[in-house]
Order: C-alpha cells, then structure tokens, then sequence
C-alpha cells in the first residue's frame, strides 16, 4: 500500500425526507444569505425546489435564486454566478443539482473573493486562497461532487473542459435524498451509472501499486453493486433500495475512500471524453461508454491482469487464460453499457473518423494537464479508432 | 437502506515514515504544549517515542509526559492525566496507543474543562460538552479509535466496562504508520485482528435491515482481507502490506464508513466480552474469541441467512442449506480463531461455570446501557454455556 493522506470532512445527511427537514437549519450555521445554484427546470417539477426554500425560509435564510446550469457547465455562467454572488453578498453557496451544478457552486464559492480569472483555478495557475462555505443536494449521482474537492468546467471560447481541486471545494454539508433520483429518466440515470462506474474501474485498471487488494475488493463490491440496482432501475424507476445503492455507492467510489493507498492513478478515457464533451456538448456519461471500451481495447495487453481480475470478480468470468479473460471483460462491460441504452461507438453520435485529428488535438491538451504526457496524439487517434 | 448522517473529519495520515515528518507540525496547528499520554514501555523500546518526541520539538510545541495507560484502561487513571493537564495547563492531548490510549487521550481531553465525574459521560448522565483537541499516533490496530468517535473505560471499583461517544471525540488528525505494528507479538497481533473481525461480523449479523447488499460487500471484502493479512504477519510479523491492510482495514470497519445505512447494529459479543474483561481483565480479543463463536452457535437459527451469506462470501462454503452453512461458518471462524494462538473456550483462560452468575450479572448492567435488554441473565448464561 502506497502511502497517503485522507480528509473528507464533508458532513453527509442521507435518506428520505432529510431535506426539506434539515437543508435550512444546515445551511443557517453558515450564514443568513444563500446563493442557490441550479439548473434547468427539473427541480421545480420535481418538487426539490419547495422543499429547499421553504426549509431555508423556515431556517431564517434569505436566497438568491442562480439558475440556468447546463451540463458540461460552462466559465462563462460560474462567472455571472459570482457576480451575483458579490452584488448580493451572500454568505454561502448553496448547489442544488448534479455534479454540474455543484462543481459550478463550488467555483463561484471560491471565486468570489479571487482578484483574477477563476480559470486560473483549472489551468493550475492560481490556488483556491479563500471559499464561501459549500452546501450542496445533490439530485443526479454521477460525479461525488457532493463529497469530494473537485470541479469540471468547460471554457467554451477555447473548447477546453477541465478539472481542479481544492480542499477549499469540499461542501460542508450535502444532503442526499435518493428519492430525489425517481425523476430522473433512464437515459440520464444510465449515463449517471456509467460515469460511476468509470470512476472506478479507470482507478483500479490503472493502479500500479500492486498490493492493492484491500482496495481491490472494495472497488468490486461497489461495481458490482452499482451495475445490479442500474439494471433494477431502469425497469423501476422508483425503486427506493435500488437508487440509494447507486447514491451512496457513487459517492464511496469517488470521495478517496476507495483509492486510499492506491498512489497515483490516471483516468484516461475520462481525459479523451473531456475532449469530446468540450468540442461536441456529448452528454459525460455518454461520451465514457464509448471510450472506456475502446481504451480498454487498446490497453489489453498491458492491462491484462488488471481487467482478467475485473472479469472474474465482477462479471464471474471462469477462464484461467488472463488475455482471453481481459478480452471478455472489455466486451461484458460494453454489452452492458448497450444493454442500458448508452451508446458504444463514435458513429451513434454522429462522429467519424474527419472529426479525429481534432478530438486528438483537444485531448492532448487534457493530458498534458493531467501529467499523462504518454498519450499524444497517435496514440489518442488509436484508442478513437477503436470507437468508431 | 436506511437513513443515515456521515461525518468522519479526522484527517489520515498514512504510510512509513509519517510520524516524525509531520506529528508535531500537525500538533503545532492546535496548540503548544500538548499531554502525552501513552502505555508501558514499547514505545521507548521500539523508537516510536523519540519519533514523536522529536517531531515535537522540532516543530517547537512542549509536551508533558503522562503515561501508564494499561490494556483495559481504568477511569482511576484517567482522573490523573485530567489532573496533570489542568495542572500543566496544555492545549492539546496527544495519544501515542492503542486503543486503550487514544480512548484514555479522548476522556482526559473531554475531562479537562467538565465540572463533575467523567464517569457520567459513559453513564450517559451527562454529555462531552467542550473537549482539548485530540490527535493520534496509532501503534495498533483493533479499535479504530484512530478514526472514530467512541471511548471504552473500566470503573474500577464497580467492574463496569463502559462504552461511550461524542463527535467532540473524533481526532483531529491520526497517524498511521504500519511499520509500528512490526514490534507487536503474535499473541497481541491476534488478539487485535480478532477485535477488527468482532466489530464487522457483528455489525454483518445483526443488521435488521434487508437491503444492504453494498454494506454487507464492504464488509466481506475488508474481513477477507483482515484474514489473510492476519495469516501472513502469523508468519512475518515485519510484512508490510499485511500489516498496511490491518492497519487501514481496521479503521474503515469501525469508522462508520462500512455500517453506514445499515440502521442500528446490536454488538452482542463485544457486551458480553467488556463484563469478562471489567471481571478478570482478560485481553478484549481474547474474551471476543471465546464469546464470538458461542454467540454464534447461540444465534445460529435466528441469524441463518446472514452467517449463510457469511459462510458462503468469505470461507467459500459450498452448502445451499442456509443452516448448514451457518453452522460452519461458526465452526471456520472458531478453528481460525484457534490457528492464531486465540483461545475459544472460556476454560482456556479459566474461568468455570461457577463464575456465569457474576458474568452474566455484570453483562446484564452492559446490556441495559447499551439497549439491548433481550440479553436478560438466563440468555447470557445460555451464551457462556455455549463457551464452556
């Protein structure tokens, strides 16, 4: 085991019924004036809207609404939340939503008292010196934000999406209703399980400490669980045990828990899907089920033993021969992700091999960030040509 | 699952060669002068005290000794290390130990400011109102303490052992270093991987609660790991993974993180085993191995199922007849148990049934404090019956 610091002291209040209950009195400990940070219309519709304000008015907590998140959240609005956000001074950030929505709160928190462009953050050049308290919950479970430092941002000028971290990111407090996910349909609640399940597996495929076993098992565990409540829910949508699986299960297996000891790891089919969700707006998880396949594909021989391991403990492969198990590992895996509904090949998303040279050159870009110099870009046009 | 809050803000550090790097300046963040408080003799032996001692220095905060924390510590002593700290007027309390350490280092910090008996805090008379912050340096791994909020202590003069929590109990920062389990002896090692298996299976077993399939994987995976290792350091007591996986396994079994949406766990053995201990002040694993598998037998068609599932995930067991399984997975704990040296029966430490009375009139005082009153005294005979 490689050796490590772990400190996650976000405070996690889970279960039916806790928000309208709690999300006022947690976010009154923090100040008097909220901004809230959300999307589109679903929580408004889906009733997650009333339940937060009437509980923040009960509370004594004036907000100013901040809506309009997109997925793949972009500079541009975290910049006019955090305009509000010093207009209005408001004393904390309160994000309701997906991982979107909390990355953005999270960088308006932490902008509002920067003096230069909050990009700075993402481009490595500038520290999180100062943050407004983070409250955050959470109605997509996909990205841990809600109990993790990290944020994605796309700035949409130059088409880069990229990531940062501050321990000033980490929410105080989020709330987690599984109920809150009933709404959600099954294209996104797929697109959600497949991002989870990425998180992991490009941890653990990854991973070259090779005494990992201890976090091995709780990767597989995790997986396995996350795979069986998705099949559940895609037929029973509000299947209570199902959703809260997938809730809490998500946030274990990105929050450090689960890669404490493992040293460092490399995510690169998230790295490549950053460069097509930057350049084509492609749903996250969507953009994952295609790559994460491929670079599997691409990285058999090297990965072998990783992924024979992954075969049989996750999907119970029987076959002593750790090529031939890695390969059934690649094609369990996307038969999977087509059995959910989420696209596997470039060509489902109107993507040809024309458009490569520019995915190549957006993703090299990532991986020179993400200190994974080893994927230029032949061999990011290689892995792409497995997607096609 | 059920609804639950999470919130766990020690800060981990972990990994060889941690303590003298960063103890004192970890310590330096919450004050000056710190109470040392420790064991016997080992960490003079084995270096660990002029690591911390050292760190300490360097990073200019003064310490005042106070050891002599004994395996089942008393509340006697601690009422001294109170005295020294208000005396000496430090700022932090520091715990270089075991469990029986940290726990001590725990009452002596909530003690400092209280107006009445710290014994009131394990009678649940009175709550930790305002505490001295609490860091850690683990030198062995049974108790989590290291990364959780509960304290154990024996009143002498009534032989009670009692359990008790407060979030003002949580350490700030703990120190995990598995090279400073190279010096433990088999005998202890055993006892305190019996411990870290006591606290999960128990948890695993008596859960009420029926969708907790992610749960109960988190536990398989971390109590096969804990075995293993344990088989291992049996051997070579200087392995470090081995003992890197008791060392972080340990912890995440009894932090919170596996039990988390389980419910309300009842820990039979673990009430049983603290009047042995408050009695004959024998080691809680050795009073956990005799008392464990007796429970088991004891519970075996109520608990079926779950020692089936047991049975089956973690020794394999090959039985589809839930009543067989269970039975040997009484029999598989009990013989591995016995493979480290631990006793299971209650006359390999010498006690007889003569002595059931006073046992089960002393658990029965546990078992009222700790709501489990379907522990009545013909039931806690019928259990050391099964110990014999």
């Amino acid at each position: 085991m490689r050796n490590f610091i772990f400190h996650n002291p976000t405070k996690i209040i889970f279960g039916k019924g806790q928000i309208k209950k709690r999300i006022g009195k947690e976010t009154a400990k923090f100040g008097k004036k909220a901004l809230l940070v959300y999307g589109k219309n679903s929580i408004k519709q889906n009733g997650i809207y009333d339940q937060v304000t009437s509980s923040l008015t009960e509370a004594g907590v004036a907000y100013v609404d901040f809506p309009g998140v997109k997925s793949n959240p972009v500079l541009s609005h975290v910049e006019a939340g955090i305009e509000l956000a010093r207009k209005e001074n408001v004393d904390v950030v309160l994000g309701v939503g997906g991982g979107s929505v909390i990355d953005s709160a999270k960088v308006i928190a932490g902008g509002v008292s920067a003096d230069h462009d909050v990009w700075e953050f993402f481009t490595f050049t500038k520290a999180v010196i100062k943050a407004l308290p983070i409250l955050a919950v959470a109605t997509v479970s996909a990205s841990a934000s809600e109990m993790n430092n990290g944020a994605v941002l796309t700035k949409e000028d130059c088409c880069n999406k990229f990531a940062t971290a501050s321990p000033l990111f980490q929410p105080q407090v989020s709330i987690l209703d599984p109920t809150t996910l009933f709404s959600l349909n099954a294209q996104y609640s797929a697109y959600s399980s497949v991002d989870v399940i990425a998180h992991m597996l490009e941890a653990y495929l990854n991973c070259l400490e090779p005494s990992v076993i201890l976090q091995d098992r709780l990767h597989e565990g995790l997986i396995k669980t996350i795979m069986e409540s998705t099949d559940i829910i895609m037929k029973q949508s509000s299947n209570y045990d199902a959703r809260a699986n997938i809730m809490w299960g998500s946030v274990l297996g990105f929050n450090g828990i689960t890669t404490a000891g493992m040293g460092h790891s490399a995510f690169p089919a998230h790295m490549i899907e950053h460069a097509l969700s930057a350049l084509y707006d492609i749903a996250h998880g969507a953009g994952l089920s295609i790559i994460l396949p491929a670079w599997m594909s691409w990285a058999l021989e090297e990965k072998k033993e990783r992924m024979a391991r992954f075969a049989r403990e996750v999907f119970g492969v029987n076959n002593s021969d750790n090529f031939k198990a890695a390969r059934e590992s690649v094609e369990r895996l996307k038969s999977w992700f087509a059995s959910l509904g989420a696209p596997v090949s470039l060509k489902q998303v109107n993507i040809t091999e024309n458009d490569f040279e520019k995915i190549a050159d957006n993703a090299v870009n990532n991986a020179q960030m993400w200190g994974m110099t080893n994927y230029n870009k032949e061999v990011i046009t290689e892995i792409l040509s497995k997607a096609k």
